[in-house]
């Protein structure tokens, strides 16, 4: 019917979660916004995807050559906190409940997918440790096979530091969960790993 | 941590049914997709949003002056379909059961929302089938308030051409739809305008 509309609706629909119905929906919309809107938010995905950097130190999303965390004078230092993607980062930050540096691995290892350990930024994290300062490193993986994969890879090469302390977040019932639906593997864990109530 | 990311997340998420963190998730996608890929996609949403035409006779959406409907010699021109909008016209020309023209009001009378029967193409329809040709005009509107409003509008502007056949499409239960969950209106009418089964 139009080219222009269906060039939109297909370049829309590569997006993930995104089908041809929510393209069209979406293209559509555009419509009723003003030119300069839809013009301000494609500028903004544009300017986004070719100015974005990755930070030096920790290979988080950044504006600048190091990223706001890490140039932050009021963060703890002394830990950093590995995760698998930059969302992670996001997730965690959300909480307000972490002060210390993280590290991005970009990542995890996954044969299936040909992703090898050299394919991660881990000797940048071993470089950064390697420049001390550093006292605690939290593991902070995905429950996957491929998180556990990562982990068990990251804390071999991690044991050339004697003195460093790493820990993994915890495993258990996340809260909301009923334990009815929680996996064996999951109870199991978090039977074994039962913490004292406090009375 | 990033105004890059976070302009660009604020932006996708004024689109309808895109929540800040769709937004975030299809923002970290375009990190995956080659910066070649992101500029065709947004130059495409650009070019649609800025170069699109509405046909000067049907107000369907065009990248000519009349559309390609419109001027497609194969249709048939003395069958007027009335429908809201531009979705509309995409829906029922997936049928492939229609072979007439359209004509898109662009809206329904609805004075919640202060759309006047003004605000919307009817006078174009109106001066369309004043040139003569058209044999019948197909009301092709939402069971709504406002669907019916506009119907009811659009028949009494009709009722000066008494040769023009004006025909509303089947109400009724949709295909998959069930008795048991539908509405009392709907079954009643259903009932009321009930076919005879062949056999």
């Amino acid at each position: 019917m139009s080219e222009l509309l269906d060039d939109a609706v297909r370049e829309l629909s590569r997006l993930p979660g995104i089908g041809r119905r929510t393209a069209l929906r979406l293209t559509l919309h555009m419509l009723r916004m003003d030119e300069e809107e839809v013009r301000r938010m494609t500028a903004a995905i544009d300017r986004f995807r070719s100015d974005i950097k990755y930070c030096a130190r920790c290979n988080n999303l950044s504006d600048s050559d190091v990223c706001t965390i890490c140039s932050d004078p009021s963060r703890d230092r002394s830990v950093v906190c590995v995760v698998e993607q930059v969302g992670d980062v996001l997730s965690i930050e959300n909480t307000r409940q972490y002060n210390g540096l993280y590290h991005v691995l970009g990542g995890v290892i996954s044969p299936m997918q040909g992703i090898a350990p050299s394919d991660l930024k881990i000797d940048l994290l071993l470089e950064n440790i390697e420049k001390g300062g550093v006292k605690e490193v939290i593991l902070a993986m995905s429950t996957t096979v491929e998180g556990e994969t990562t982990l068990f890879y990251i804390t071999r090469r991690l044991a050339r530091f004697p003195d460093l302390k790493v820990t993994n977040i915890a495993r258990g019932i996340g809260f909301g969960d009923e334990i009815e639906y929680a996996d064996e593997l999951t109870i199991a864990h978090a039977l074994h790993n039962r913490t004292p109530v406090s009375r």
